[in-house]
């Protein structure tokens, strides 16, 4: 199988963050395009996509306090409803996707996942390694997953994404990049300067200098994505976070492999 | 854990076969609230839920002749729209569930299978398992899987769902019985009447007679469905196929154990 690039769409990109339940379509539209158009120029690009679940999944997690073991009838219907935010979303961006000519099919992490103590213990991948095959892009998402121990357990599009590269790994289908859009143009200092490289030493010195994400993100923001690049990077995984907003061209830029402003971590 | 209820609810029952993408909210609002019902009755009885595609992948598949094996390009724009279409009615399902009261996930097929020449090769139950274990209902549907000689194959609802059961009786989680919600009162015969009772002696003599069923139905009707059946019965799964059409409350009835109107295949 060809190289595969991972591209995660960011919840805070994707979705109004301050209007609960609010896609913006215009973005959406822009970043289905530049998806489309970069597999027109290379067709042997195989993509997975990964959406975040910005201001649909996050209001529900927050009213039933989903951030812990389930211990209520009222967490359950949090389950419930977690669950249902995050689908709904994923639906728009795969609807989009198809609406611009992108072979693209939902691939369900709660359907396809079990976890034990917060961790994923089992993750059934075989649906997308088939999908790849017929080259249509999985399109996966932050979701709510059932946990051997604690009920539930949120997972955020940035884990899920992780864990799938490294099982693919093992079963030597490899992921060379993953390219993360999001709202900003890249990682910043705390002067909000552009931080161009990051790898674990820089890290280790930077660490209490993270910008904190605008809006809220109920998985983690800027300082859990580099700390998932990072162990990325020791499968010698590259990651690429770049502004997702509009101008530029930069998300095709990226897929296509070449150099475009943002950040890399590897 | 409790002993499990299957509940299918028909594709035609929740849809109007005439007209593409249209829900019959009135139906799927009454057939919810039913099982609420049942559920605040006897809050034992633990169910897993079917919903039939209906008008919804329908058009798709008929649009993109998804019937036999993926050839072309436009076949897969054919896989990626009947899988969109099918997610589409699923979500409209839960969503109502969870308005009624509820507590109901979507389980999604084409996530949690994959086939082999036409026939399910791998099938990851486990989140239905835990799902059931937290009282909160997983909701299928008939989808298109993707298979790994012809690309793809669309499977009945019908067909996952026993499969389901066949799977859980092999890991000790025992269905006692499926109720199928239609658009008629049963099995009827050439002469329209109703028939009560089918066995596999019974079939063999009345398999010329059986009418055909109002609209279409990509995944083959009731005949169909009595074969099914006829498979379950055979692993001590008793069917019974109800008319899903408001008055009576009659699936309430039938996930209660109360003896109604209709067709018992065992």
């Amino acid at each position: 199988m060809e190289k595969i690039i991972l591209v995660k769409l960011g919840g805070s990109l994707i979705t109004d963050k301050e209007k609960p339940f609010t896609a913006k379509m215009d973005v959406i539209d822009n970043l289905t395009r530049q998806i489309k158009r970069a597999t027109e120029e290379d067709p042997t690009i195989r993509l997975i996509i990964g959406n975040g679940g910005g201001s649909y999944p996050h209001y529900p997690a927050v009213k039933y306090k989903m951030s812990g073991e389930i211990k209520s009838e009222e967490q359950k219907i949090g389950f419930c409803e977690v669950q249902d935010a995050a689908a709904q979303l994923n639906r728009i961006i795969v609807r989009q996707l198809l609406n611009n000519g992108v072979k693209a099919i939902s691939a369900n992490p709660s359907s396809m996942i079990i976890a034990k103590n917060g961790k994923i213990k089992e993750f059934f991948i075989e649906p997308i390694i088939e999908l790849l095959k017929l080259n249509i892009i999985p399109v996966l998402y932050g979701d709510i997953i059932c946990d051997e121990k604690f009920g539930a357990k949120i997972f955020s599009t940035e884990q899920i994404l992780s864990e799938l590269a490294l099982r693919m790994k093992k079963r030597k289908i490899e992921v060379s990049r993953i390219i993360h859009n999001g709202m900003t143009k890249g990682v910043l200092d705390n002067k909000g300067q552009l931080i161009e490289f990051i790898d674990e030493g820089k890290f280790k010195k930077m660490k209490q200098c993270f910008f904190k994400t605008k809006g809220y993100d109920v998985t983690g923001g800027m300082l859990h994505k580099v700390e998932e690049s990072l162990n990325l990077a020791k499968n010698n995984i590259k990651t690429i976070i770049i502004n997702g907003v509009f101008q530029e061209d930069l998300l095709k830029k990226a897929i296509l492999g070449y150099d475009c402003k943002g950040t890399v971590i590897s």
